[in-house]
C-alpha cells in the first residue's frame, strides 16, 4: 500500500519492528557480500576466461533474485510502531551495496557524526576519495541534521563544500550541526576528514517546506 | 611501476591502446552484470533461504576474483601512446559497478555534457535521486570541464549546488562549461536535470596548483 505525503511515496507495512530487524540481518549479509564483489570486480587480475565465467554466474544469481522483485525502487517503508526503513538509500540503505553504509550517531554537543571506511570503490584521483563522494556523504548527514532527528521534514536548498585538502581512501569521519535557524531556513555546518584532520568543510541551507 | 606526480600515483603500463580497449570490453560485461546484481539485491522479494544461498555463492565468486588481485585501489594507468584508464573511478570507472557509468561528451558551444540512467541504487527520498548523487556527478563533470580536456591539472576549491526541484529516478542529463578564468582560478558552471527541466544548478571554483 502506498500513500503520497508531499513529494514522496511512503509504503505502509504490517511487519512488526522485531521482524524488520531480523530480516535486516539477512539482507545485511547479502549486501555485505555484494559489496565485496564490487571491490573485487575493480581489483581482480585473474585471467579473462575466469572474468567471463564469473560474469555468467553473476548474471544467473541476478536472475534468481529477480524472479520475485519490487516493480521499482525500494522507497521508504514504515510500520505502526513508528519504525521506518529505507533499505535502498544510496548512503545509508542496508540493502544497497553502493552505500558504505554510513551509520549516523549522536554528536556530543548536538548534531550527528559518522565514521565510514572507504575502499577502492570510492576512488577519484589515485588513492584518494572522489571529491563528489565527500559531498554525497555530507549532503546526507547534513540533511539528517537539518531534519532534527526526523522531527520535521527539510529539503536541501543549497549545499557548498570547500575542499581544503585531499581525502585519502581509508577511515573517514564526518560531523554536522545546526549553526542557526531563520524562519523556514535551517543553516547546517559540517566537516569531513580523516581521523586526524578535516579535509572538507561544508555549509548548507535546508528548507522546511510550507506544507510540512 | 608507479611514479608520483604531484599528489597522485599513476601507473605506467606497456599495454598497447588496442589491447586496453579489447580488455575494457571484457571488464565492461562483468561490471554490467555486477551492476544488475546491486539493483536486484535492493529489490528482490525471494524467500530468505534463497537470499542466504545467493549470498554464499556471491562470496564464492568474490573469492575466485580475489585469488589474484591488485593490492589496493585501481588508480590511473597510462601507456606510451598517451591513453590513460581509471577503471576504478566511482563516477566513470569501467570496472566500478557504483559508477552509472557516466560518459562525458563534447557540449556544443564548449564544455561537456553527459546523460545517465539512474535506477533504484541511486535513491534518496522515495523515487527520487539522492541529492548527494547529483553533487557527485556534477563534481566529476565540472572537474573535467575545469581541466579543459586534461590539458591541465585542476583541483576542486569550492563547489556549490542549488537544488531547485527534486530529480526523479530515470534519465538524467548534465552539462557544464567554463564561465571565466582569473589567474589560477577556473570558474565552472553546470546544470543537472531530467531531459525536460533543470533541477540542480551548480558553480565551482577549480584551482590550477602552482606545481602544475
Amino acid at each position: 500500500m502506498t500513500e503520497v505525503i508531499g513529494l514522496s511515496a511512503f509504503a505502509h507495512s504490517d511487519l512488526p519492528t522485531e521482524e524488520v530487524e531480523r530480516q535486516q540481518e539477512v539482507y545485511d549479509a547479502l549486501t555485505d557480500a555484494v559489496r565485496g564483489l564490487v571491490d573485487a570486480t575493480i581489483r581482480s587480475t585473474v585471467p579473462e576466461e575466469r572474468i567471463r565465467s564469473v560474469e555468467e554466474r553473476v548474471r544467473a544469481l541476478t536472475e534468481e533474485l529477480r524472479s520475485e522483485q519490487l516493480p521499482g525502487p525500494f522507497g521508504i517503508h514504515y510500520n505502526d510502531e513508528g519504525r521506518s526503513w529505507n533499505w535502498g538509500n544510496v548512503v545509508v540503505g542496508r540493502r544497497n551495496a553502493i552505500a558504505p553504509p554510513m551509520e549516523l550517531l549522536e554528536r556530543p554537543g548536538g548534531g550527528l557524526r559518522a565514521q565510514v571506511e572507504l575502499g577502492a570503490a570510492y576512488e577519484g584521483p589515485p588513492g584518494l576519495v572522489h571529491g563528489g563522494v565527500t559531498m554525497l556523504l555530507l549532503d546526507h548527514l547534513m540533511g539528517e541534521v537539518g531534519s532534527d532527528g526526523h522531527r520535521r521534514v527539510t529539503m536541501t536548498g543549497t549545499l557548498t563544500g570547500r575542499y581544503a585538502a585531499p581525502t585519502p581512501l581509508g577511515p573517514v569521519v564526518l560531523e554536522g550541526w545546526i549553526a542557526r535557524e531563520e524562519g523556514r531556513k535551517v543553516f547546517v555546518e559540517a566537516t569531513l576528514g580523516t581521523p586526524e584532520a578535516v579535509t572538507v568543510e561544508a555549509h548548507g541551507v535546508f528548507i522546511i517546506p510550507s506544507w510540512a
